[in-house]
């Protein structure tokens, strides 16, 4: 019986086995890893700068696959970083949702944008 | 026979239901997620700002658990951007994977941090 | 006769001063500034980040005052980062208006928020 | 007798008419401007990304060409932002470089990249 191999775990090793056959570790310094999750934020971003909200929630198709690979860089420098600083990224994820559930609870964050030390 | 939810999967329905509980959705505007995202990526680079390479790639262990937490709130926010989008986040980054390594030949971008249009 | 000291002028010898007597100088690689300011323009957008345009437009005073201090911290980390590089912060924005209206010729451009490339 | 007008308000007032001739205040809502210069910080630190400090330090003069059109930009948007705020940028910045050094005492300071609130 074999298990579906987790997604995640997937691209970060597909990732790093890319990094490694062009010996680009040497750059992936956790700093310039960083600052390259950053610029890739800002050009996912880009794509929303001048649209109305109405716009941004109606992207057209071709828009949309263009955001999907901006998406897709942060989620692999971030993969990288997380790898490079012995994170592991799902666990993280999985704990901060359980530390926002205790800093927003249900009954004062409703319908409320307010940041849980003025709640 | 189960198989194990993956992991990116089970996270963004996750985020799913925290945002419904608490009626936030009305506020996920796709801009507005962009916006937070970017914003996040900033605050784990706001931890490697005056850090020398050797130091970033040597994080205290207290200060790894905080970059954690804030490289979780990207990740989150990237789901909740994606899922908003109707984007496959995982299958983006395998295609954006694919890409990578054709623009990025290993005999030519060895060891060269060449943008590829260049290479 | 004396002329009055041009502002910017007097903020890049003042942020310059400041940074000289406590020793920070030493912090100040271009690196970190380009960081530094990327960071306080995140800062900025936070302040934005989950406001209608409508709301944008019309920020409580209090709120006003927050924003310009952000705004002030990137013009700082602005001028220091082009005071290192050797940069006249002033003749290169008068540079790049001249280049932008080449860009965007007026008729082509009116009402328009469309990338010159795309024009 | 004549005064040199001041050059950060020769900016404001030459990206205001550039705006206006454009009929591009309609999309100048401060959030965007917000983003844009976010944005445009992060093209800033893209020149930065995969460089050590020293070559941070000793960019080529083309590059340092480039970097100082994209530094423009940053400005030409804090201006633009600061604008549509009412908020006078150059005050703003005077008036935090005091609230700074109040927060930075000379003598617990130097030498230390240390937050204010850990000093």
């Amino acid at each position: 019986m074999t298990s579906t191999p987790d997604r995640l775990e997937t691209l970060r090793a597909g990732i790093t086995a890319f990094v490694a056959e062009r010996d680009w570790d040497q750059f992936h310094n956790p700093k310039n890893l960083a600052m390259s999750m950053a610029i890739e934020a800002a050009e996912v971003m880009e794509h929303f700068q001048w649209l109305t909200p109405d716009q941004a929630a109606a992207l057209p198709a071709a828009t949309r696959d263009e955001v999907a690979l901006e998406c897709a860089d942060v989620l692999l420098y971030l993969l990288r970083l997380s790898d490079k600083l012995g994170i592991d990224l799902a666990a993280a994820a999985e704990k901060k949702l359980v530390l926002n559930a205790q800093k927003y609870p249900v009954e004062k964050a409703r319908g409320r944008m307010t940041k849980y030390d003025k709640l």
